[in-house]
């Protein structure tokens, strides 16, 4: 499985991706779910990805390839990110297409969904949910963040911190927050994860950070988050149980 | 949809449910989904129900009628609790069966699933899982609580908390914090919630307490909860932004 989440606050973006992938239990790997592109200067496109893995490779390999190849339109001469969106929705369509018709068995499922999001000169810092079908929606102010695969767990925490008015690097706490709380709960997410700060107008991907599993300031983080829920628990006053009016009574 | 959460410590039991149920979003409901059984004395019998709400309701009748009937065996006469987690499964097989049968559509899913627990005389308090093949699993010491319906929003707090040493007290608050952050983050679970703490060898289901929306305690613990974790989350350290060692080389 996967996990991955994309914030965007008022100061830039925000992107976290796990690096598990698995066929079955018994095929456990580790594989980057993050990938950059763009022009320092011009144009910081972020791609993250959930689903089947032959199909985001392709993907992946195909963004470049019509980059390399001057194939219109590519990621460096999409004009706003809108359009950006829309060809990696088609490029995603077009790959799972190739395969479902040499498919034998019905329980084959090539699709494979995206975080994706950037900013070009000119235009707004943008994040988009890029759907199997290759249609997608845009964070807004109401949802200022998307999430892709195992997005339950992380998801309470993200509620209750993200707004358009958080700092960039709140935002990134909260998103490894987020990913701890899912790994912790989860044994199909898992380290090294990729998170990757965007400040706005910077039109740079450079910010772009991998956490391995020992990684000091992860384990810290992981060991005081946990000390503190439990803090915050401890905190917490429980209700009075000799309250009448709460009890149900005895239906027998 | 339903989140329905029962947890075995070494002092008893705690249950809790919401009470929402939908069939598609114009049609939410108002149902429990917590229904004891038992004598005062000899045996504590507490079910949840998750899953179709008619399957549901026909075995909670069912069970009712057993007893009344004097069929064997009912949950007033089974010798222990594995024997009563069996015969419920049995309850719920039959009664999926006979609408499977008469169904139109391939659409129509007639299961149902069961969190079950307490005590018989002479006998340890139990919880277990009855999956909607009828079959079940018990709580065990590694594993202290049992979950069905929407479970992954709650389910790191439970992970952080409970253990077999945990207090009732404390479970019964965990389960409460555990349903407040399910139904913060997904509509289709909501109030009233039933909360059930049953203490060992008491044999007995009087504190089954109710929990209206409105709740003045649950609306300050809802509030209280949300503040500590801001608080927790505020009393973290970000990473050092500058530090090489993590910075991801440009691949380009």
């Amino acid at each position: 499985m996967t996990y991955c989440v994309a914030i965007t606050v008022d100061k830039g973006l925000v992107f976290a991706s796990d690096s598990r992938t698995n066929a079955g239990v018994d095929h456990l790997s580790t594989y980057t779910k993050m990938f950059t592109f763009g022009k320092e200067g011009e144009r910081a496109l972020v791609v993250l990805t959930a689903g089947n893995l032959a199909t985001t490779q392709s993907v992946i390999a195909q963004l470049h390839r019509d980059i390399k190849q001057g194939s219109q339109p590519n990621f460096d001469s999409v004009q706003d990110m809108t359009e950006a969106a829309e060809y990696l929705g088609q490029i995603s369509s077009a790959q799972q297409q190739k395969h479902v018709q040499t498919s034998a068995g019905a329980t084959f499922d090539p699709s494979a969904s995206f975080l994706f999001g950037g900013q070009i000169a000119g235009g707004e810092h943008r994040v988009f949910m890029v759907y199997p079908e290759g249609n997608f929606i845009m964070a807004t102010p109401e949802n200022p963040y998307q999430q892709t695969g195992e997005i339950k767990y992380g998801k309470p925490i993200l509620d209750r911190i993200i707004t358009r008015k958080t700092s960039l690097e709140q935002a990134a706490l909260c998103a490894l927050v987020s990913m701890d709380s899912t790994m912790r709960s989860n044994a199909t997410v898992g380290p090294p994860l990729d998170v990757l700060i965007y400040e706005k107008d910077s039109l740079s991907v450079r910010r772009h950070f991998l956490f391995q599993a020992d990684d000091p300031y992860l384990l810290e983080l992981k060991n005081a988050w946990d000390q503190k829920i439990r803090e915050a628990f401890s905190g917490l006053h429980s209700f009075n149980l000799e309250e009448p009016e709460r009890l149900v009574a005895n239906t027998e």
